[in-house]
């Protein structure tokens, strides 16, 4: 379930058509989580490579859930097994021959399946994180909320939140980055690099491009989700350890100052700051800049026609840089 | 067009089932320009009334587009024609008989059709507004940016942004309020009372609740767009000039602090107010507590639910508050 | 104590070389209570006034606490005597004859005296207000924080704030405004017209300088605070019934945006807003204004001076809007 | 000039009376521009140790003006000269020998003088930062704004801004760090680990205090300043190269989460991030966790008294995160 072939839009794709292998599909490598070894907890240029890999290439991924597995059942605290920050635990870095500073990785979502034989995920209340709760920028002197925590069966397409209530199983990855030029970043925090960005668009049949900053590009991902809300108020979606592939390609000549996502339908820019008001604004200012320098737009005429056909979608709140996408059909892209 | 007629849904929505009218269809009045007069810039208890009705009856309102129609043709200076904070105009006050403070108004918006012969809105770069220029919360030291004036012809269902480039016909109350306790707020300014939200949703065939503060509840409305993208960026929509109609009921014994929306197959919680994440976790709360006071949930499983599957949908990001809905699919309304 | 004599800086005032009395001194007024008789929660141009004045008169006014006295003794319960948004009561509106839209009203507080034969003030920790906990624009799902009444003893110059514990007393007026042109604002919220600023600069010795928006320009005030930390971070400082003296007067032909003060060194600018980086900008966009419109300074150049010189005070950062002051020593106003 | 001598409120600081070296100064090392070899601009613990120092040592620091010396006469354009994130060349890593996670450095600084025969700093309005322009953050449509760039003379104790206006010559550290646990931050970028938070209070004759996260504890420094304004609104301060003297102790055994400041007569604790009013209050709640671990207040009661009596430093609001000091008088430390 949930493998999205290649299909006609991905041929008219950015990625397959500005891309080095030009839709051509290369060698498939596995990274389990025996080849992975230890995994990152910051999106840098230190860590060691764990796989080097030719633009085209497919990768099948063994992701963990963002609490390592730690969390094995109800009666866990998650106080007592989980450390911040070592929390979002990152595949990667996956180094990409011929990607230098200035590129774009281009990164297509074929697929993404549950692992384990009775497959479930994990939502947690925890303490001193969330939106409405006491948190680290957000600091109240009240007494801690309880912690809580749910297991949820995930089968036959659904997400089984309770006897009564189950969620279609919309599976996306919470976190995808390349390394930024110098800083090394935990991999709770979204930022140019892209990070955990939380955007439920990130998923199985849709592409992301990132900006590259260093040799190799250094690919990092971790922390899907079987569902989530806009905004990921409580902080935690339905955390679960995947088999994810990807294909991944390399753009030259292509500058972009932030994560994008290109969709059948539609574009996307992806913004991360604080307050939420600076991502929605960083991301309209990069669609904008997308508009102009690939479609010939005007830039008072881009940011006019935005104003009444974009949409917005808010990844989450409760992190240490809000994620806002700006969203425009393609429709829409060619300019009057 | 545009025209929804009562449905079955209608029929099991808060509006007819708790409504003092019980979904039976009172007299229609007629507000038009002339009944009008004076329209109001302030949504208060200190303006005169224009109309009274009783709950279950129709209006039929001639509203203004935002500019008062003074932006002529795409020649007209905004900057000449325009003086803030008069902008916005509103009809009402409608006085709806038998509404107290602690009462619920529902709204039903029936309709919406463009007015004149030849029907057009209007889209501008109004100087020192929008989210990315030079505006009274954001000062910067650049230059103004050039004043542009676009007139664009609603026909066929359609908006005529360009020669090439036609959006779907969308309308929606730019604003909708019923009067503040004491105090008299512009009509460009969104909050507990309703105002200035530029919410899309707000449209035909949905209904709004707004919390009753004054004897008489003082229903005020206007500020009606063709269409709006997300968060509205350059600060205008496409505005005009509407009929619109609207049917009118009073729920008593129901608490809301913030205005709510019902469509056929969500409820929507929406709050305004700077920065925009405040707006994110007010509209959410206030979501809870309609969840934990009308469908017995218990508050952190709430909390928890919507982690999973609310959406959130960005109303302005330009005006004095900024507006956002928190939205739940009624499917996920009964508690586990 | 505190009453700060007409000095020879007052004489170089702007207050008292541009005012239209030039510092003479008119009549003295005395609003008592029983003057004002109903006290105001909400600032605009609705209220009946309560008294007339002409431009150089001394107004000698009686202020309630914060919770209009309502809060006796250790004993009361906040939540029990105190119902939102009546707070804050106003002295007012005083009509200044002669004043008109586009005019500065002044205002140099001369003294502010403890009321009571054993003066005292009163602090609150209120459920739901203040920074560090569940509030109206921060909700958070924690059960709620305690009520605590603190009653303190104002004797001898200082605040009794313990046994061992005292400070300086340090008076202020937690609000003074003039009305907006059309709204009426809750005595809760500072905006442009003044209103809840809770800046302990706007006491005994200085000048307050407000932009007249209506006919008589309508000043109220109130909220007086014995002392106050920066931010009033738990939302309650030591709230005290006073004795205040004014002096009015009223300034023609001088365009200011926000409230204005005057103290013997220095200038400044204070605006309110969210967040409070917002605040900040405002704040120091209109003292550029000022050292541009009264100085002949190059705004880049103002610009760029403030960064290296400016002083920032935090008023609160509890109430509907944040304000903050920009302040500048007057001796650099002085154009290189 | 500038240079503190050790003094009595030394002697009974929580630096020399907590302090390893418990105010017995050990050897002087030099850090001049040769020894440092390359400057770090990003902080973190990936980078060769320059120096490695004991528990109260001295060292002696040639730190790099902001732009590295590269901005040379008024004349250079900064967009030629300057690539971001290259900015703020920070000295270090010093190694502190028995540094380990959980302990907490004390760095007092002795002094500060400009380098050079002829001293002076920079100033520039550099495109595209700055609060009150477009910047990364806060994109704007509208056209640059100029550069300007001007040197400033430092001689006789005395800012020469202007041919008319000096200012005091009040040195500053700008930046000051040790590494985080694994996170690289640029140094642009203020944090827990401390970084550019531009509080002009880091400065001669104070001591800071700063959370160790790893071995050794990695002290970095730089980004000097000949003065300040709050804010640092333009985002360019009076920049200058100097010789810093600062002395090195390290404390066992106490848990802070945020770098802290002690004076002669005040302590503060010093918080970073977005928007301002979480900096505010991150700062507020560590200075409140300081009083109620170190002086046995209870924490509701800390929270009321500082609402009476604390002060707050803002020191930039252009860099990525916002930098705010809560401070409070040391004689208000004994709980009542």
């Amino acid at each position: 379930m949930n493998t999205t072939e290649p299909s006609s839009w991905l041929r008219r794709s950015i990625m397959d058509t500005r891309g080095m292998a030009l839709g051509q599909v290369g060698r498939t490598h596995l990274l389990d989580e025996k080849t992975q070894g230890d995994f990152r907890f910051t999106v840098g240029p230190y860590s060691a490579p764990v796989m080097e890999i030719d633009p085209g290439d497919r990768v099948v991924i063994e992701t963990l859930d963002t609490f390592s597995g730690k969390i094995v059942d109800e009666g866990t605290s998650p106080n007592k097994v989980i450390q911040l920050p070592y929390i979002d635990p990152q595949n990667g870095p996956i180094m990409v021959r011929g990607a230098e500073p200035g590129d774009v990785l281009a990164v297509y979502i074929e697929s993404m399946e549950p692992r384990g034989l009775e497959p479930s995920g994990t939502c947690c209340l925890i303490p001193n994180f969330g939106a409405l709760a006491h948190n680290h920028n957000n600091p109240v002197m009240h007494e801690p909320l309880p912690e809580i925590v749910k297991k949820i069966r995930i089968a036959d397409g659904s997400v089984h939140w309770s006897n009564t209530i189950s969620f279609p199983y919309k599976p996306h990855l919470g976190a995808i980055s390349v390394s930024p030029e110098m800083d090394s970043i935990n991999s709770m925090t979204a930022d140019q690099h892209g990070g955990n960005m939380d955007m439920p668009d990130i998923c199985p049949g849709h592409i992301v491009y990132l900006p590259v900053r260093s040799l190799g590009a250094r690919l990092f991902l971790g922390d899907a989700h079987a569902c989530q809300g806009d905004g990921e108020v409580c902080g935690c979606a339905v955390e679960f350890p995947t088999t994810t592939t990807i294909r991944v390609d390399l753009i030259k000549n292509w500058k972009i100052d932030w994560p994008r996502l290109e969709t059948p339908e539609a574009i996307m820019a992806i913004a991360s700051g604080r307050p939420l008001e600076d991502a929605v604004k960083m991301a309209f200012y990069e669609l904008i800049q997308w508009m102009v320098h690939d479609h010939g737009w005007d830039k008072l005429e881009a940011y006019m026609l935005l104003t009444q056909v974009a949409r917005v979608r808010l990844g989450n709140i409760v992190d240490p840089k809000f994620s806002v996408g700006a969203m425009l059909d393609k429709k829409y892209l060619a300019p009057r």
